[in-house]
């Protein structure tokens, strides 16, 4: 089969971690005719309870990587930390979408800037810090304040210092590792927006319109769509995701974080190769979301159709706010609940969407 | 726990019935944090890729059934077929819902027709027809043309005939089977309608607005809504699916069929204890589906909003119709396909929800 033949339906998607997200992309994949396949080693990931086929065993694993890359047609991953070894391994056996470069570009701080940079999309001010004189010299070059980052395995605020002065700037170097690491200007933004963009396997570019996204301790708690942007910043935001899946040759769907600045100018703050949690409004209110898009991507199905029916406000429900499921939300609000096992404060353990317009008057 | 405490996330909900519906089901129930164990004696059913849970066993296999009974905190079904003995022996061991009234209700047209006349539901003049000499005297009442039907185990057409005179009918006595039969006038109906009517363990009513649907070779083709019918029609038939719900002492998700005669008269012909075909369209455009609906039912919790955000047209994929899904359906469409290995001649393969408003303007 050519690498661009469309799968036919009844193929089976393997999926590499077993989170929220890994399982609802093996929801929409079930929606789509696609049976799945999840691996991961944590024997209680929710992904589990809604395939029948899965694997436990760690991603160093290559008898068991062979036999799930044996057992399913195409790869994906929930997740942007798999191990680059892995990732190699399971491409040469079946189709790894989005690929290793994807990969390799997100899992490290400064290869993505560096990407970014190249391709001529807007990134805040950054240098490479390999030793204190450097950071000194850097510090003094962009300003304080800065943001001290390591460049790999950094998630929800973990990995990061803000530092206003050399003294901080040094114990932010001694805390933080791996080492390099990369310092960042500090941007006054006016707000965070973030855009899902898919891309086909032939080239096609679909994405969905600007969220705005509020954190809440370093977490996101709130995507609204539509953000509160002009129309013209909306559109540059797309437009700039849809270099980004270009100039990656990408395949799947990609989140991009921007931050907006007065008087509109964008900068990307994170690129994540994956579906990505600002977009799970598209879940209640798109006519494709997130998830089937991805699908249909890695699968070299046609993009669906990513118009939004309805303005929607995502909540993350994070530890024991879960708890507000069970008893009832309100109307106009849809809820998605992970099957977490355990609830843990700070977990991500279900969103909810709450939708802002009601239908059309006839 | 009290029958009426709702039960927790995490709960497992038990499913009798492997395909599409039970499918649809599971996958909702995933959306709320649920597990899901499906029983059905067919090894290849549908349902089984979506969950890690499954008994493949006969239904009167009491062993099974019990240990299945179990592994669950509530059963529920996707057909109304279930065998009286299988629904009673497992509401002996846990609760049933729908309940087993429903399924003797609906499970026999005599009694459904009864129940509803007892209950002053407006349905077709009929008469069990026990023997030739009955049925003469009853097509003399009622008049020809009239529909000779089973009273068990009828669907997509099967099951009854038309008959225009004394020798069609006693044509069609000799080949249904099993007897008695009813024989049903010929209505002339306008249109045919569905209303899909939910109902809580707390006696809350929810109902999704009417669906106009279309047969084809006696098979449900599309269910368009909003249907083409005057606003007193819609709320009276929503108001009937109401008092159907509330005599039966429903919990679940129930679809009800209506002739719309002309001047907007509405009889029921047929109810169905269980998520619906012409339901499908809840899907793409309601805020809550009736899957989840059905699963928030069961499982004690409040209903959903069953609000409608867009126009749509819910179009069945029937034998090879299905192999458009993989190619591209256009815009504005989102496709369900149920997973199904073999694809048959007359064999409901998935279904597409195409939205026909786009969103507003802004």
């Amino acid at each position: 089969m050519s690498s661009h033949t469309p799968l036919p339906m009844g193929s089976t998607i393997g999926i590499l971690g077993g989170g929220q997200l890994g399982r609802m992309l093996a929801l929409a994949a079930a929606r789509l005719g696609m049976k799945t396949h999840i691996y991961c080693p944590d024997e209680a990931s929710p992904a589990f309870d809604v395939t029948p086929n899965k694997t436990v065993a760690a991603y160093a694993d290559e008898a068991a990587l062979a036999a799930f890359a044996a057992s399913v047609d195409v790869i994906t991953y929930e997740f942007e930390n798999v191990p680059a070894h892995t990732a190699e391994f399971l491409s040469s056996l079946k189709p790894l979408r989005p690929g290793a470069n994807a990969l390799a570009v997100s899992q490290d701080r400064l290869a993505e800037k560096a990407f970014l940079s190249i391709n001529r999309i807007p990134v805040a001010p950054f240098a490479a810090i390999t030793d204190l004189d450097r950071l000194e010299a850097e510090l003094e070059e962009l300003g304080a304040p800065a943001v001290l980052k390591t460049t790999r395995l950094g998630y929800d605020g973990k990995g990061q210092k803000i530092v206003h002065n050399m003294e901080d700037a040094a114990l932010a170097w001694e805390l933080l590792s791996p080492k390099p690491l990369v310092l960042e200007a500090f941007i006054a933004f006016e707000r965070e927006i973030s855009v899902i963009v898919a891309r086909g396997l032939d080239g096609a570019v679909a994405a969905f319109e600007p969220a705005e996204n509020v954190h809440r301790n370093h977490i996101l708690k709130t995507s609204t769509v539509p953000a509160d942007i002009k129309g013209k910043t909306a559109a540059r935001a797309i437009e700039i995701a849809g270099e980004i899946v270009t100039a990656l040759d990408y395949v799947g769907v990609l989140g991009v974080e921007f931050f907006v600045l007065e008087g509109g100018k964008l900068l990307v703050n994170e690129i994540a190769p994956r579906v990505h949690n600002s977009g799970h409004w598209t879940e209640a209110v798109a006519i494709t979301d997130q998830f089937e898009q991805h699908i249909r991507a890695i699968a070299g199905w046609p993009l669906g159709d990513p118009t939004r029916l309805a303005d929607v406000v995502m909540e993350n429900l994070i530890g024991d706010e879960i708890d507000a499921i069970p008893g009832g939300l309100g109307v106009a609000s849809r809820p998605h609940a992970y099957g977490k096992a355990e609830t843990r404060k700070g977990r991500k353990m279900g969103h909810i969407n709450r939708i802002t317009t009601k239908k059309r008057a006839k």
